[in-house]
């Protein structure tokens, strides 16, 4: 992955460049977060859910995505609708199936959006990933207790839903199957905040967005994600001031930033 | 506008005294924010969107603000039964027509507000209410990319509406369709995070809840939320600490600092 | 209450050791809010408020939180539907009757769930809690204007509803009929900050996850958040630094600061 910091760099900026246009369909739990994640990019968030307006508002954006945290129905009909029409228009779908594997409810849900439209990238926990790609795994809520190895686990699930996958954890893996890359960047501190995954397949929706290649755009994105995360903890004194800085330094990192500290390996 | 510093502190005390409650029927998104800004400057936040207690909060409340971000179609039935309690009560009504000019739906149910209550005061960005009033323009989600020119937006507006109406922008423009107030406070960050439109609404309902004169509690409002902002962008290394030093601020304004810091012009 | 500052020490420890899984039916205003908190106190949040996976999650959970804020009669459905997988189940049920007595809606809501579940632990203000249990008083939004004697408020409200009660105020009051105990800790800044009051009952519902004693929980709860957030205020700049430190100090809370700082007594 020789010049993947300036690659990053170059992604980082662009999305400033460009200010592409995320439409989210989103858990309540972490849409403020996530939204000012986006600006925080140099991006612009829209959330919409209404039947009414989701094709409407997909057609004027650059990147959907979904999430299936805090779920009913009316949602996922909503979500199908949107995604239709990104896949219509050549948009990247990111999908995180936030709690599969908790209740079968989000696993089948999950599963229903992997199977009425392409999606480009699925980004989760190990639990959540594995369940889906049918391993053996416990997730208790939203948190992964138990999966597959994340290595195995990326690379199958890549090929069973024929897209990019990211599991995160202690170590971020990322295969589209052929080719497999570990980010080692982040922080223990954002376990202790809500969203921080939602966070992440944000980040990913909003680099995707500006970037072509799908993996590239996972990656580079984890990395952005993980680095700020790196040098808010340097300064945090517990949870919340830890993501005061993490938006912080998500908005300026310099090219020295990330040249020093991403870590990246292909394996 | 001689001694409007004055009459802003005034009215900015006159909060904090009298504590007004204000009725909310908003967005997921920008829900936590608009409750912590109400709380900050001294008043009193209630969000209740169930058609079954509406009428019940408005009859409590001192203002309503109804913001149409992430709307569906029974969040408007219960906008429209709580706005029509407002009106026979006689407190004044915000509204916030958030993506109006994005999608269809945002627009249409905007009018269908505008058809069914008095407003007191309509709160956009310059695309937003140039498509209300009319004029070409283009909203990408929910941000302001064309408009025509705020001045004259503003000022059809009012008369169109019959209400007072503000133009949010690099500088804010009020009017009643008589009298048109240009604010320059505020500070670019506001663009870094989610919801400062919403939460400018939400200021300018608190204001309004207090003083009778609409276009002096809009243009007090927008000096006050600009002011802290102004403050807050000193000490910020971010978006992050940007939100966090602007509540700090709007919480604890002097006499001085809005005196100093103050700019409006009558045009 | 000899030993209580151990005790509470203790029980601060167990959750980080536990881990216990939150499941919250709550408001779209806290819930970002109370997800962080139970996050900085080691737990581990869940929301979900689907008919179709609510018993599900319920049943992965240690406790679960019912908020009636923000409430529709779907939503109502699914709390009672939980409620009674958790009583199944043997966890406790933390009822916040936010807004009782401010419409007969939340009111009525408020019962019905005390009629069709066990409720542990009832938490609300002077308010709220005077409204349910019979006494005169006046709710404007979520705030307690006017109540009874808090003293025999949750003394005669545990008697009715056979659960431990809590009135948060200036001071909080625990009962459970039989023994009551005053908690003086706390600072004001909590009431320019929203979801103070739906975060102490979070608090409450972690810690009588991992404890029996409902009484010891909920006052080792009101201990450990009135604390941090008077060590918050030491530091604290207005409303939106004093959020930040509030989380930083629930999440590393030391004996020696427990012990020091804890003011409890038995009346």
């Amino acid at each position: 992955m020789k010049n993947f910091a300036d690659l990053t760099y170059r992604i980082y900026s662009k999305v400033k460049a460009k200010k592409p246009l995320i439409h989210h369909i989103t858990n309540f739990v972490v849409m403020n977060d996530t939204a000012n994640l986006t600006l925080a990019l140099g991006a612009s968030p829209v959330m919409a859910h209404a039947k009414e307006e989701v094709e409407d508002m997909t057609t004027l954006s650059d990147a959907l995505v979904l999430n299936v945290g805090t779920l009913t129905k009316e949602w996922i009909e909503s979500m199908i609708l949107s995604a239709k029409i990104a896949n219509k228009k050549g948009i990247p779908v990111i999908l995180d199936p936030v709690g599969a594997g908790a209740t079968s409810f989000r696993t089948e849900m999950s599963f229903q959006i992997l199977e009425s439209c392409r999606v480009s990238i699925l980004r989760g926990n190990n639990g959540e990933i594995s369940t889906l790609a049918g391993f053996k795994a416990h997730v208790k809520g939203v948190d992964s207790l138990q999966g597959a190895d994340p290595m195995q686990v990326v690379r199958d699930a890549a090929l069973k839903f024929n897209c990019v996958v990211v599991v995160t954890g202690k170590e971020d893996v990322v295969s589209d199957g052929k080719r497999t890359v570990v980010i080692s960047n982040g922080h223990e501190l954002l376990t202790t905040i809500t969203g921080s995954g939602c966070m992440v397949t944000t980040a990913i929706a909003v680099v995707s967005a500006v970037h072509t290649d799908l993996l590239e755009s996972a990656v580079s994105a984890l990395s952005i994600f993980g680095i700020a995360a790196e040098i808010a903890a340097t300064k945090a004194k517990g949870p919340g001031s830890f993501k005061v800085y993490l938006f912080d330094h998500i908005h300026k990192l310099s090219q020295k930033e990330i040249e020093h500290r991403i870590k990246i390996r292909e394996i």
